[in-house]
């Protein structure tokens, strides 16, 4: 089936006050379900919604509104909810284009995202976020983007493929359908008057648009300057304090439960605990793999881990509608079943499970009986965005090494450790052996061998360092996802196993790779932009679990090990990362010594 | 002393994060107060608010940023609360300019207003309402603008002093600080599409803004019809249960306690007894006397109701605060105390009485000790506007006589019968004596002459017709506040008085009278558009009080009888009302005879 065409409230009103009069008929009238009324809050038994020009025409009994073409869906015994909307997410982390990911998001139920695609945007800049917008608008997932706001994310301590300024930023809000200003990680240059960051946000201020925000710090007096700066939400909320204090103080609270970060369990507490007001909190993915798309789903699972922890589900279900739809200023099209709106609607079974039996946007039916049911246009991206591995040189083990600067048998390093489940890292450090000059890695200790190659601009350019906690204990692993300038990182126990993942990621055009003893064990090839695949969801996770088994196969324990990989080259997340041009401490957003003294 | 410059964010985010991070004072600190904190809809104690460039820069222990030159307030035992936002109000209906209108309504605790000005505009134009807000721009008062949407209020029933058509409201909602469209009165004509009516609505959606509504009625049908139009708020609510449907269907609800009439007790069950989600329901105003803000004060007055009939006083100020914000899409700048947010604090003792003892607006104090504290600027409207009488003869008693089309001694008639402390009428018949040809008013069935001139054009056109419910015994009163068109209304026993009163009305600019027996018992000029008087606050009730111990005298026993009367030509309330066309069936949207048969 061809999908609808979406209309502008303004141009169907009249259709619609017709079929609310009886009038004329509905095209579709949803008969006998359970609203979930996500203004009163309530449950509403035996409830029609009418549907004309894809948008909700009445609600309550609509047998007035039926005629002899219009579709009649039973939801006897279901629950009527507005479709889903994700506040804030990158859909490049489920490694699928816009198409695929929609595909697997709508059969979840989420019918709008509010996407952030920075991590193109920091490969090929406004022409990357303009590809993926562009792709979004064709869609019956409804993507809004909020232009990213920090490429690259750091100014000094990395090389993204491109930057955008504040021209980029102003032109990039006249778009349609951009929303907003996205997440501001920059806290620091907002707070101290970083004259790109203020021009930013003055511009989105000044377009009527919602700057959104991102502050995993715990200084209040910086949360309180970042908020007077005019940004409004934060989705890197992690304690039950920080999130009832950035409640209090106004910031719309995004609670996220992400592939590689589980922040629900803690953070609802503020709902279940402190009790506060909840209509400025909503529940966010952020960062998913297309394993969690499988397995547990996309935001119907933030919301049924919500009510696993206590939350009411209509108060669950608002956060993931109507507050969401109020904090971007567009109400009156999202975020409820109520006359006028888009009629995006999921049907659903109970409100534990959350799994939506039918799917609708814009009135029509895109999943039902488990399948999609709409055939989704194709988007072909341009031929160098599908070619944007630069490094112009093969790699070799002699790169990986790292050359001590003193004259001892051990010396002290800088170790980045990572957490499972967590975005953060802690600064460590470890004693390693020097070997003829060169620092070793200690499988023993769980130190291991990392470096970030510049692959934008063929500059050769890689620096060197440590991890713990990944426990790798034999081989290499090589991603160029790595947020946020997506240059090339290599992790291993072996310098040739290392220069072989690189290499052969490389000539894969990107992608994610794990090597042993020579051989290639697994890989997922993401030639849009080194940051997506062009396949389906099903043949994605399929390399994916093969590169997750492969990850498990040389020892690392951890869930989603190439999504915490994928972050350690992140300079705007606590305590300690790598780029290309060194190793970077965040809480002081200074570039800083591997080795200490 | 004078007042501060009101400054936009981005003009002053820079000094409010040095001010919290502690490298900057504050202007202003307020101490050690108990903090109605409307997002998480808690109390909190011990707090302390600081202030810089008119905005919030810190909430918390504010200590840090009090220096040499910092003023300390001390709220010690006190309530701080974000200012009042009056969502839907006329300042006409105060009978004052806005100047000395902002006088009363800061001093009570009001800090914004949302103005629908579609008094003046039916008087004079877009000319009316631009000077009604410029004035409002230079108060320390919040003056926001809903353009006027049904100038006049109906379609060929009645004559107003000017017209505003799509182009107007399309050039007014650019002008700075008009956030939306005024009430959408003509219900009928939204949901039938008429173009005038769809026209504003697409103008105002398109520009980002806000269209409020106005829909008495109980037909579920039209409800929702309007509702799919766009429009998205009502202040007409009456009954628990039609509150209760729009709040469901996605209205904002706005629970209206003015002086005419008392919404609150009913409307507020929504709240008390059907415990619907609040956040989309807010406390309004619309129309106050000045009596009524001298006695009872004006938007507190509303709050201290809502908590008298069992709601949480937090809830009743997030009514009167963030909720209106929000609605309104000026989250940013109102409705919360929050850094970044202008500086509209209330100091009150309880939270019972809501009675402030200290206003705090754009960072300065405003009000305090029980008086204000700041110049208000002059205002001066242009000479045509205060000369806005425009009817070319002298009235006589001949004018009033109703001349009876039948032959009988006796005959019926259809009465506009009035309901105390409500904005509704009811459609009643009566039996009426005819003598030599005239139809007689009957004081002992209590039905009273009623007549209205049109006064703007000079066209002499008079209806008649006649009421029930003032129980006037003798006399005469008069009145140019006479809703929406503002024409010359005349009501009483003989035809004397009601010419007197009407000739005096003329000469004096308009304004209110009562006449008795050829005797102007009181009287209130109105010089400003016939609207409004340019006296002070305490000067005009004085009056107003004599005016309406002159209706007492006279047998009206009502509360505030001339703000009823004002409504008899308000053609767009059911059942029925007078215009200078004649009588209108309100419910019909048409012209009908007063005698039948």
């Amino acid at each position: 089936m061809t999908l609808n065409k979406r209309n502008r409230l303004v141009e169907v009103s009249r259709t619609l006050t017709m079929v609310a009069l009886g009038e004329a008929f509905a095209d579709v009238v949803i008969k006998n379900g359970i609203l979930v009324n996500v203004y009163s809050g309530e449950l509403l038994e035996h409830m029609d919604v009418a549907v004309a020009a894809g948008r909700i025409a009445y609600v309550g009994n609509a047998d007035h509104t039926i005629g002899a073409q219009t579709v009649v869906i039973d939801a006897a015994g279901k629950y009527m909810s507005p479709g889903f909307l994700d506040g804030h997410m990158h859909v490049e982390s489920t490694m699928l284009s816009v198409t695929e990911f929609a595909k697997a998001a709508l059969a979840k139920g989420t019918t709008g995202i509010f996407m952030d695609p920075h991590e193109i945007a920091n490969v090929f800049g406004a022409e990357g976020v303009r590809l993926m917008h562009e792709e979004g608008q064709q869609l019956p997932l409804k993507v809004f983007t909020t232009f990213p706001s920090c490429v690259p994310a750091t100014n000094g301590l990395e090389d993204a493929g491109a930057s955008l300024e504040v021209t980029d930023i102003k032109e990039g809000l006249q778009w349609d359908k951009v929303v907003g200003l996205g997440e501001v990680m920059n806290f620091p240059g907002v707070v101290y008057g970083d004259p790109k960051m203020c021009g930013e946000i003055e511009e989105t201020i000044k377009s009527g648009k919602t700057v959104t925000g991102h502050f995993p710090s715990d200084d209040d007096r910086m949360l309180q300057a970042y908020i007077a700066s005019g940004v409004t939400s934060d989705h890197e909320t992690v304690t039950r304090e920080q999130g009832l204090h950035k409640v209090r103080m106004g910031m719309h609270l995004m609670i996220r439960e992400g592939s590689a970060w589980h922040d629900v369990k803690e953070v609802i507490k503020v709902v279940t605990e402190d009790k506060v007001n909840t209509s400025n909190i909503s529940l966010v993915t952020d960062d998913v793999n297309p394993q969690t798309l499988v397995e547990k789903g996309h935001l119907n699972h933030v919301v049924r881990r919500a009510i696993e922890e206590g939350v009411d589900p209509v108060t669950a279900i608002q956060m993931v509608t109507i507050n969401v739809a109020r904090y971007f200023k567009m109400e009156q099209d999202l975020g409820s079943i109520t006359p006028g709106k888009c009629a995006d609607i999921l049907l659903l079974d109970n409100l534990q499970k959350v799994e939506p039996s039918t799917v609708i946007t814009d009135g029509q039916v895109v999943f039902d009986y488990g399948m999609l049911t709409v055939d989704f246009p194709d988007f072909v991206y341009p031929e160098h965005i599908r070619n944007s591995m630069n490094v112009k040189r093969e790699l070799t083990p002699e790169d990986f090494k790292l050359v001590s600067r003193s004259n001892q048998e051990k010396t002290k390093v800088n170790v980045i450790n990572v957490i499972e489940n967590s975005a953060r890292t802690e600064k460590m450090t470890a004693m390693l052996g020097v070997e003829q000059g060169i620092i070793q890695p200690d499988v023993e200790q769980d130190i291991i061998r990392l470096a970030c190659i510049e692959r934008h601009r063929g500059t050769g350019q890689i620096s060197l360092g440590f991890t713990h906690g990944f426990q790798l204990k034999v081989g290499a692993v090589a991603s160029t996802v790595a947020h946020d300038s997506h240059n090339l990182i290599v992790m291993g126990i072996n310098e040739q196993d290392m220069a072989l993942a690189a290499n052969e990621l490389v000539k894969m055009g990107g992608g994610m790779i794990v090597v042993e003893n020579g051989k290639v064990l697994a890989q997922v090839p993401m030639t849009i932009a080194g940051l997506m695949s062009d396949k389906s969801l099903l043949e994605v996770v399929k390399e994916v679990a093969e590169l997750e088994k492969a990850w498990k196969q040389m020892g690392c324990p951890l869930n989603a090990p190439f999504m915490t990989f994928s972050l350690i080259a992140l300079p705007v997340i606590p305590e300690i990362r790598i780029s290309n041009r060194g190793l970077v401490d965040v809480t002081q957003f200074k570039l800083i010594e591997v080795e200490i003294g």
